[in-house]
């Protein structure tokens, strides 16, 4: 087992989110899932997108996200997922890279009639996000594309339930994950969502028993889509035998985290105002695993999730806009 | 002389902004015009957004960021400018109707070679905006694009001196310039930029000379650019009598109107920090603009515009964030 080249390597959705601020009687109006994320077609983001408000595009996909955090932490990370060669997979690939993180899947031709996905967020005032996502290329994603030196030159293989749906991109994730346990790297999962476990929930139980997941990002809805326990702490039981580290969160009530049988809690950061929620999950992980990496103690990695989650939901986007790691540096000292 | 349908229709630059944070030593190490705006060409685009950051994409264009606002002030607008049937043309297109704006000039098509326009926007520390515009499909706008009962058909035709520069655009505005004046409505005009007047400004100086521009929004730099009198007041006197009104901001030193005779000043409204001045000119005019519609005293049109540039500099990207009526009539009161 030679050194690891890059310390994470996420396969996830490519997508551009398109964020607009709402109010709830938009929401209710549109019969969106309040707080959920939901996949459409095209001919729904079409109308769904005609019946919102001006909007600013960032770039966004969970493990995307996650990625651009650890990377601007220090780590050194690379990214596989489907663009289509069109202007939102050029916005997404130049975000990608211009946070250090190499990225070289081919994209969609602009002719495949896939364009590059989007996610449509509608913000309540309350800072509460409203997803609904069009794939677009992101579901063609072929085990082929996989650069399987690449997967195994990371330390970690990172990979997001949502895109575990569609069919292609999931079966390159498992056979990401064969190469990545072949050459001895870590496999690290987030469950994403609930409504991707009530339909896959069987496969990520299925892992987990198999001990294919070494580090579990959970949420609390998550966990008790995936555990069957509506109490958080019997949820936590349920799976922490058999994951040797599992994070679980629980919004503005902080996090825990538990590996090799130590446990760390985390309060919340607190912050002046929650604008847009977009991302806390995804910075939480990226902030974790920059602790992660460098063997920083279980109560640190937490800390750090929590200080690079409270940034992100403090202004509208899924990915930092400062520097975390004088921020970081600042609240852990 | 029937009663104007629209308020205003703007004629302008139909570009996406894409706006992300530097340092100073990058603008310095890329050679850029700090604090101004630069055109380039696709080349430039593509090696300037290669080196540029983690970036968000915002609708932008001057005449349009105007409009933008004074539709959310209550007026009602119409739009001519120049996308291309592509992503960022949806983007800018959307974005322009989401506000309650009438634009429905036909796209260049996709395979036309001229994408749509946008504009690299690096943000210094100190919130000052460099910009570089790829026009794009922009500067094609002809004047058979018009529809001249359109035109004819809003109280005032508001036109951006950035257009002023490719020639198939003047072409147009000039043309609209006439349906306008034929029609008995108002022209307003904005400066834009330093520039601009260095390269049109016997143009613009002609214009005022004949009576063609009725509203006048001119920076402090323009005003020099256009009168040749370095001092504020001296260019002030020169141009005042040329203009039924004339507004000359100051950046952070306010503001002054003069209408028939009247003057009146304003302070630049007070903000927390300076995030982003992009856009800060733009909405100053439509928040004039929504007073003037509406027969408000001068003062107080100076002063819905401070309120409504203070809005737009307190945040990243050139239109207004929050719902500007309750915030001017709360200040106003």
């Amino acid at each position: 087992m030679t050194n690891p080249r890059y310390d994470v390597i996420a396969i996830g959705n490519a997508v551009v989110d398109v964020i607009a601020s709402c109010d709830d009687a938009l929401i209710e109006e549109l019969g969106l899932n309040r707080g959920g994320m939901t996949l459409i077609d095209a001919d729904g983001a079409t109308s769904l997108y005609a019946a919102m408000g001006q909007a600013r595009e960032v770039s966004g996909g969970s493990a995307a996200n996650t990625l651009a955090g650890a990377s601007m932490l220090g780590l050194q990370c690379a990214f596989v997922g489907q663009v289509c060669d069109d202007q939102l997979g050029e916005v997404f690939t130049h975000d990608m890279r211009a946070t250090g993180i190499d990225f070289d899947t081919a994209p969609l031709p602009a002719d495949s009639g896939e364009p590059t996905g989007r996610c449509l967020i509608f913000v309540t005032p309350d800072g509460e996000r409203t997803m609904n996502t069009f794939l677009g290329a992101g579901q063609f994603l072929p085990a082929a594309a996989l650069d399987e030196d690449l997967i195994a030159s990371a330390a970690i293989l990172y990979l997001e339930g949502y895109l575990w749906d569609p069919e292609e991109p999931r079966r390159a994730m498992r056979r990401a994950i064969e190469v990545a346990r072949a050459a001895g790297r870590k496999i690290a999962f987030t469950a994403s969502e609930s409504f991707v476990i009530d339909r896959h929930g069987d496969d990520f139980r299925a892992m987990i028993e198999e001990g294919l997941i070494d580090i579990l990002f959970v949420n609390e809805h998550e966990l008790a889509s995936l555990t069957g326990e509506e109490d958080f702490e019997a949820g936590v039981a349920a799976v922490a035998g058999k994951v040797p580290v599992l994070v679980a969160t629980k919004g503005p009530e902080g996090a825990i985290a538990i590996a090799n049988g130590e446990r760390a809690e985390v309060a919340a950061e607190p912050i002046e105002k929650v604008i847009d929620t977009t991302g806390a999950g995804d910075q939480f992980a990226a902030g974790f695993l920059s602790g992660h990496a460098k063997g920083a103690p279980l109560g640190e990695c937490l800390k750090r999730g929590a200080i690079a989650a409270a940034e992100v939901i403090s202004h509208y986007g899924p990915r930092p806009e400062v520097d975390l790691k004088p921020v970081i540096a600042e609240k852990l000292s």
